[in-house]
């Protein structure tokens, strides 16, 4: 068995915190929270499903340890990231009598890391947390970088705060019992630390592709440990999305429009998918992003099992109105984050301002309604 | 007219904010804003009451400069600083359409800064905050420091976040239309600066009494320029509640637990008040404060027409079982902060584990079964 990975994540306040990828991992968190999160009394907050998995061996295991654990669950899914199921858990650790000296543990894919860490965010003025991701999702991208909140009827991720972890535990054992189209959406996010940054990372998910969407545990370590590198670096660099943070929006601008305008019936990988090869595509247009970019994007999110244009019915309209919304956007103009090339952003104006851009919704709308295969 | 006071409080993440303390600086504020806390648009958060007095003549002169502002009120009272409250205005930024590029004005008393402080801390994961206070509590005490909340059920404040304000107005004009009572109870926490860090402060207080309780501007702008900067400086240490700012808790362990045995009947300012002189006693017999030191703050406290003994109707038992739970109870035993003398603490061990001290219940008992009078 190889040794753990560790990588610090530095925060705004000066502290860090490490991000430990490694198999089996799980079985030694009561010397990493000893280590890392020393508590009162620990509060294992997971969603029913994750817990029916994994719950019962984490809580006997700390247990058995000495620590002092409750486990608090609520439904599964998307759906339930809501105020209600916030204020329903922090009135549970209130009457299960959790003082400040208490510490979350957020198990399960992004919506649990992003309500329990919401719920730790808000508890007290502040619980201690800990992500224990169980999504290739949540290792490579959601785990990382301190946000955490709640879907509101008007949209997603509205209602939150910024609430670093003090150590994130990415066991890719857990993820074991994932069906394969859920591992090929936890990969474009990891396609996409490559765009941005790495193109040699880029090329490895690709020719490990199959390995990958099998769930082999050598190339799932490399990987989540190489992606979280990435990020780790980006939100090291600028923890509140002032500056460097925005090129991990890369994909983004348009994935969540494709989400939106599909009812969020799409998955969320597969948008980002889409996206990143439309705003390559735009990027070409523009002249920002060199010729080729999108097509050698298309290939590596193709080998990971990854769409690459959207589906035809989706309402460009609905997508337009949308990205007139989106939280960047300044005076109805939409804001994207444009490739230099493969592994490289170029920051209009240096990056002093912004490493985005502005785009005419014009120019949007000719993109989307101009199939890939006529643009070549 | 003199210049306005400007003091600077220093964040953890190494930014800083300036309060400025000054008569008739509230006629100054798009220019403040402009400079501090420039954004696209405005919305000045505040309970009904302060609306009607305060509201309509801040708006008017934001947009006279051009700015965009749009008013977001709700009921008056500690009894709507709620989930309820906090949840409704929320939503009512959102459908108001406001951005990230949105910054909030949170205007009132205590309530108003706590409530208007947790939508900003929430909205989107942190919009920016201005705190524009109107009573002298939220001048000398709760507009400084960042802490921000809503009650539930179970407790005061146990929802909340600490958010730090981008900026700090407080133009004592606007406490002219307070009554007397309510400035008396401001000038507690006023007192308390004096007793834990600066004698003098505390003497000048009581010799000033008559004027402050008249609300002469004068003297009033002194007082919280003086309290500002003696919180301002604990803050900058410590803000997140890990060593020095747990001084700030001097007469708030027994004073809490006395709001909570009177069902909150009795005011936040004279408890503290009751609490500071309950804790000055025990530290006497504790051998841990000079003697001499509770009866002169009683007399301070006497001056600004505060009460300085506990209504014999409280239920003692009550008291206790609320010092049980407190947040900063350890294994049942409460902690205090306490004096050495007036204006000095001396933390046990060297204030490199806490500042304050674990006392027994028994004693705690004893000290308020024996009424004062009784004691000397």
């Amino acid at each position: 068995v190889k040794a753990p990975r560790r990588i610090l994540v530095r925060t705004q306040d000066g502290e860090s915190y490490p991000v430990v990828v490694g198999r089996g991992l799980i079985h030694a968190l009561p010397g990493l929270l000893e280590e890392h999160a020393p508590a009162h009394r620990y509060a294992l907050v997971g969603d029913r499903r994750v817990m029916e998995l994994h719950g019962g061996a984490i809580r006997g295991r700390l247990s058995e340890m000495g620590l002092q654990v409750d486990a608090f669950d609520f439904p599964a899914g998307e759906e339930h990231k809501t105020l209600e199921q916030w204020s329903r858990l922090i009135h549970a650790l209130l009457d299960a009598g959790f003082g400040r000296d208490a510490c979350v543990l957020a198990l399960g894919g992004g919506v649990s890391g992003d309500l329990a860490g919401f719920v730790a965010a808000t508890y007290m003025r502040g619980l201690p947390v800990v992500q224990l991701p169980t999504s290739l999702v949540a290792m490579v991208d959601s785990s990382v970088g301190g946000k955490t909140g709640v879907d509101v009827p008007q949209g997603k991720n509205l209602v939150g705060a910024f609430h670093a972890p003090r150590l994130v535990v990415a066991d890719p054992e857990l993820t074991g019992t994932l069906p394969r189209a859920e591992r090929s959406q936890g990969l474009a996010e990891a396609v996409k630390h490559g765009a941005i940054l790495d193109s040699g990372y880029l090329a490895d998910i690709e020719s490990d592709a199959a390995h990958l969407l099998a769930g082999d545990p050598e190339p799932t370590v490399r990987m989540v440990a190489r992606s979280v590198e990435i990020k780790a670096g980006v939100v090291s660099r600028d923890e509140r999305e002032g500056g460097v943070r925005e090129i991990l929006n890369f994909g983004h601008t348009l994935g969540h429009g494709l989400e939106a305008a599909s009812d969020y019936g799409l998955p969320h990988g597969s948008a980002v998918a889409m996206g990143m090869v439309l705003e390559a595509r735009l990027g070409e247009e523009l002249g920002v992003t060199r010729e080729g970019t999108a097509r050698r994007l298309a290939s590596a999110l193709q080998a990971v099992e990854l769409p690459v244009e959207p589906p035809a019915q989706l309402d460009i309209g609905r997508i337009l109105d949308h990205l007139k919304v989106d939280k960047k956007a300044r005076e109805g103009r939409p804001r994207f984050v444009l490739l230099a090339e493969t592994g490289r952003v170029d920051p209009p104006g240096g990056g002093t301002t912004s490493w985005s851009r502005p785009v005419s919704l014009d120019r949007v709308r000719n993109l989307l309604s101009t199939p890939w295969s006529a643009a070549i």
